[in-house]
């Protein structure tokens, strides 16, 4: 077996990956070099020669200068790479230019999609039972489960299910405070989601968080697709359960009455995921994802990176690429906002590189959190949404959510998002509805451990059977596929019920 | 149709309860002083001469002073009933003579409940599948499911079934805060639950929850009565599903070796709820549950008043009746922590009486609270917990949580509570897996509006049809029928499963 050759992430980069463990005396780039000592899969070689000062290049990004002349060949690591801690110089454009040249230009691309009367264009096509209330979860969950195992929708191909949106909050909660405001975003969000044809909103009655509320601050726009009840009024339990069955009944021709057809891949918002993340998650999958959220940019679609604790210490890259002073001053507003939010709950952000990661390579924080930023590929930051927020526009933009997969995932569908592509290296069982998720493995053996989880290997580019480029496009092609009506593993497996984890802030009460 | 007479809830109370809506020029007591306005059904009107700055009493306790004459008979409200707000005069133990006299002296009682090798008695015999993460959620709820609905529970009559705890979170946490350490508790708490024959704990692998740490933190000597797996290890959701049902399979014959037999009902915990409270559940529900736990005190048994924003305003009064010093220092840090949590999250705990409880009759702040304490009766505060703690002091105890139901109740059952007993005024759909929820309707009509989900009606209270103390002796009956097997109308319609909430306290990440 010969040895893999180095990785090179982006063409300007001074350093290159080893892709598995290599024996010290070898010399991976052949520059004259051998190493002193074997070094594990992961860790940096540099290309050229480094002077005392001069800025190391990984992703095509600077991730710290030179604390020591580094001869090419060398390993680069904490005894001669630096940085000075969390950079917060913000120069809000500067490489803006660069950032629209990295905007690929391709034909366009089409889907088979759900295009509605309001012109909002799905991937699925579910029904969805809203719960107001935690009160209010199992009627709406018990009511899914009797219809789904019933066979009434056998007779409806074109539902592609009964979805129960249930969770642990909705009351008890200060009603004009953030989570408040937040969980309605969320609930708001999935029921005029492009993915689902007719919603039911299912409330206890006496619950702080208030349908008629909700209708009376997001307008009336989507008053047709959906419903209410209340148990209270309703009579109970088992009445409850029965009227929501009565009503998904009426409701299935209708929504079956839809067809898929040709739609422009201009209509996509595609959320950006990462969890369960290793040391290849920044060298494979997550930088091959980002060549596809380039050509989705470059073919008008949204692609929506979030998780602002994993970009925490990168944010001043994205504010150099961004497309707009107000667009740069809302994520500098979210920046500030975590750090207070952090701070009152006795937590941190400033997770530098823990043992763990250095033993996997990692040196500096900025090269942690470009790790994660490298799913959002090269171009402009074209805009900046609040958790739950609905994105209207084209490009690559941010969402503030937190990091934890189920919360993240959330508020980018509540936003609109209809796919989610979702990197993982120590492996994820998640899966998402309405809309679903790909899960990309970082490794050929995390794909093999995991067969029917994981949608595509991203391994083969630390093997050398596919490039970048390569996986980028291939991962395209499966967005695509999905946003036409293949199922995604985590659809065939039934995941998605579960996930459904509005973000929950402040103080339960 | 005759006038039902005003209802005296304490032989101390200066004032009596309209049960119903009275006409102006009506004198209800007989006093000789008719109303000179109607009045809706809940307020007060005086049963005795108050001359200005007498003390008012109602449930018993002080609830203010006349802040102007008030003749036997008249209306007794905001216009001549003051209350110096907040009252943080804490004097400790000065009522707890008084308290340990309210004790009643009654022959011991014994239900049908599970009796465990480890000398914990159950009510209930399940097999309880804990996921550590919401990433495990899907798994462990199929796989309950799967189980459920394969008849294979058929041959095992002891077993009451297969309950799965998934949730919203376990990781995106602080690994050392108090988030983390309260879902420990949570999950250790259902795990070794007296109505839980054997626990499978099942993770992703990386989380922040972990079963390990748990086992140090909180010893081994439920080792034999559970079990551990991971998605990650396992290879992924189908596999993991498999392997929990395999398991599951192999625990059935020992779980369903156990048999009910004669237990002392002082082995009993009994968790005191109200959720969706209404103007009569201070006067019908609350109390009358009140002498129920009064009853279960006498009795040697455990009764856990919870959700302290609830009883904010009254902390004095159960500082009066505590045990001793440690006790009150306890609850008084508790009542200092909620103070600091809702600041640093802007919210408040100073709920003084909403125009909503006006209307229904409620004056001060310590009148709305004390309806809310009716619930735990008047013997001594025996001990204080924390959220999740383990109880293990008989008599009247109280445990920090909120007042959202499912959030409160899971911190009870957590604590080791085998039945909940939920007084409801709107109207309540919650059912608590593994331990039991019975509901109290506080009015009739509320029992009518529900019939499937009520368990019992404390409106025969207003009606005249029954005393307190028959409705308090009723409640200990079927206490003692539902701790010994008798299904409540939570547990027919199955609820229960999505009613585990444990307390997320802290930044999500
Ligand atoms: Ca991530
Ligand atoms: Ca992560
Ligand atoms: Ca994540
Ligand atoms: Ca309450
Ligand atoms: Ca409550």
């Amino acid at each position: 077996m010969t040895a893999r050759p180095p990785l090179v992430l982006d063409p300007r980069d001074t350093v290159a990956i080893l892709p598995e463990r290599t024996a010290g005396g070898l010399d991976p780039l052949g520059l004259g070099k051998p190493l002193i000592q074997p070094l594990p899969a992961g860790h940096k070689i540099a290309r050229i020669d480094h002077a005392t000062g001069d800025r190391v290049f990984k992703f095509g990004q600077i991730i710290g200068t030179a604390s020591q002349a580094i001869r090419a060949g060398e390993h680069v690591h904490s005894h001669n790479l630096a940085f000075s801690s969390h950079d917060e110089t913000y120069v809000i454009g500067a490489d803006l230019e660069i950032a629209r040249a990295a905007i690929p230009q391709i034909e366009p691309r089409a889907f088979m999609g759900y295009r509605r009367g309001n012109g909002q264009i799905g991937t699925r096509n579910y029904i969805a039972l809203c719960a107001t209330v935690n009160c209010s979860a199992t009627v709406v969950r018990k009511a899914a489960q009797e219809l789904e195992s019933s066979g009434l929708l056998d007779a409806y191909p074109n539902v592609d299910g009964i979805v129960a949106f249930g969770h642990g909050t909705g009351c008890g909660m200060d009603s004009d405070g953030l989570g408040a405001q937040v969980l309605q975003r969320v609930l708001w969000g999935h029921a005029t989601h492009p993915n689902v044809g007719a919603a039911v909103f299912v409330g206890l009655g006496c619950e702080v968080m208030q349908v008629g509320r909700m209708k009376a601050q997001f307008g009336t726009d989507h008053a047709d697709r959906f419903h209410g009840l209340t148990i209270q009024e309703t009579g109970g339990t088992r009445a409850t359960i029965d009227r929501i069955k009565k009503m998904v009944t009426d409701l299935l021709p209708e929504v079956n009455a839809i067809q898929r057809s040709s739609c422009p891949a201009s209509a996509l918002k595609v959320a950006l995921q990462c969890g369960g993340s290793d040391g290849f998650s920044g060298i494979t999958a997550n930088p091959a994802l980002g060549i596809a959220s380039d050509l989705l940019v470059g073919l008008g679609a949204s692609a929506i990176l979030s998780e602002t604790p994993e970009i925490y210490g990168a944010e001043q890259l994205l504010l150099r690429r961004a497309a707009n002073t107000d667009t740069a001053e809302k994520l500098i507003a979210q920046i500030r906002w975590w750090e207070h939010y952090t701070r009152i709950n006795h937590g941190s952000l400033d997770n530098n590189p823990s043992p763990g990661n250095k033993a996997g390579g990692l040196t500096t924080i900025l090269e942690k959190s470009l790790g994660a930023v490298a799913k959002a590929g090269s171009t402009p930051l074209a805009a900046v949404y609040d958790y739950g927020e609905q994105v209207t526009e084209p490009g690559f933009v941010f969402m503030d959510t937190p990091g934890y997969d189920p919360v993240s995932a959330t508020g980018q569908i509540a936003g609109g998002a209809q796919i989610v592509v979702f990197t993982t290296g120590r492996g994820s069982a998640f899966g998402s509805k309405p809309a679903p998720t790909l899960k990309l493995a970082t490794t050929t053996s995390l794909y093999r451990a995991m067969p029917e989880d994981m949608d595509l290997d991203c391994g083969d580019v630390l093997s050398g059977d596919a490039t970048l480029e390569e996986k980028g496009a291939e991962i395209l092609e499966c967005i695509l596929a999905a946003a036409s009506g293949r199922k995604t593993k985590s659809e065939a497996l039934g995941l998605g019920d579960n996930e459904f984890v509005p973000w929950q802030i402040g103080a339960t009460m």
